[in-house]
């Protein structure tokens, strides 16, 4: 079973004060890029792994999708999504990405936001997923970016010029690395992306976009202090499509 | 045009006396990973852009190839190439790939090995290579990693505990690159993955394999000084199909 991080009562605090747990999908930057990924919605079924508090599920329905299904290990967070959502079309179920059987061909579009690199076998989950899927329908997802799961120390580092630089090391070495993001000991998996690409085309999936997010010009010159997220990308944000 | 810095006397003499212009492709510590992603080319016709000495044209011809077209810039490298190759299948032509039109769809294999970083319009190119392939027809390339085209300084720093790091910045800033490896002012184009595989899908190839290229383990045993180069990757690896 993958860590469930988020039932830890200091991580689900601290998660509960970010912009993104606040304000939603508007408090987290990379949404409009995401969203641009996404096929229409109106009259589609939509699953959501690792829905957190239903945000996106909210979104989808709001959009006219006509069922959607949120999938969450967390109790916590599926316990505050329950609560916020009132459209009959959205449900929720607790289970565990690695093991989760989604229903075959019975969605058009699975979409995930920062699940997928806590997941130990995606091999098997891209599998299930692939299958999950109406013929031509979208696996839309983000996950942090390699550069950021990769090195031992998230630290910047400045070059014999001054300049931030974002230190890369362990890159080519994947597995599993101990964070302490919020909590002590959260478990994530590092991936390259080639190695996201081999697992996704390896499904089945083609692929149909593939974006290294960091702050658009535009949102540093509103947040200055984001002028250094410009040194290297943050998210990895993923299309694909089931032929 | 593109800058012709393999024609510079200062470049030409440090480019050939590098292991990959001695050795040829056994010189090339990611030639393995780079073949193991080539269709069968027995009977086909090849086009390798930015051939250089002409060692995979010889190459090629070697595994039966029945047409083999080498294309450079470099005056000096076709030269040698043509002085190296015996077989009458393979001929060579000096253009700037910039603006190079191969002929339409008259090919099964379109290769380049480290030369699209040079180019400024890569859309184009990938447009025109597109259209040169028979359908069913594959792109396979090399071009350095972006980790590698992105900072400004490409110097290694210590992260607090010492561990050899790659520091990068500059990576969202897409662009004109200047470096001094081999000579003064060699001319670059930075540009992400997600912009490579943009153009690749935009010119209507669909992906089928995208590889991070460091040493491996085995390399980096036979050869120890090798070893922080497995902290980030070094050479991106594409191959595509124009369905």
């Amino acid at each position: 079973m993958t860590q469930n991080i988020y039932d830890d009562e200091t991580f689900f605090a601290g998660y509960s004060r970010l912009p993104r747990s606040v304000h939603g999908l508007d408090g987290a930057p990379e949404w409009p890029v995401l969203q641009a990924m996404l096929p229409a919605l109106a009259g589609k079924r939509v699953l959501d792994l690792g829905c957190g508090f239903g945000w996106f599920c909210r979104f989808a329905a709001d959009e006219g999708a006509a069922k959607v299904l949120g999938v969450d290990v967390s109790e916590k967070m599926l316990e505050r999504a329950r609560r916020e959502t009132g459209d009959a079309g959205v449900s929720y179920e607790r289970a565990d990405l690695e093991s989760f059987v989604p229903q075959p061909g019975a969605f058009d579009l699975a979409y995930s936001s920062l699940a997928f690199h806590y997941i130990a076998d995606l091999a098997a989950l891209f599998g299930r997923v692939h299958a999950a899927l109406k013929p031509g329908g979208a696996l839309v997802c983000s996950v942090e970016h390699p550069l950021l799961t990769a090195p031992a120390r998230q630290e910047w580092l400045a070059d014999s010029d001054g300049r931030a630089s974002w230190p890369v090391n362990g890159y080519l070495d994947e597995g599993k690395r101990v964070s302490n993001w919020l909590a002590e000991g959260v478990v994530k998996r590092h991936r390259m992306i080639g190695t996201y690409l081999d697992l996704l085309l390896g499904a089945g999936f083609s692929l149909t976009k593939l974006t290294e997010w960091g702050p658009s010009p535009e949102q540093v010159a509103a947040e200055p202090d984001w002028a250094k997220e410009r040194a290297r990308p943050y998210f990895l944000l993923l299309s694909a499509r089931r032929g």
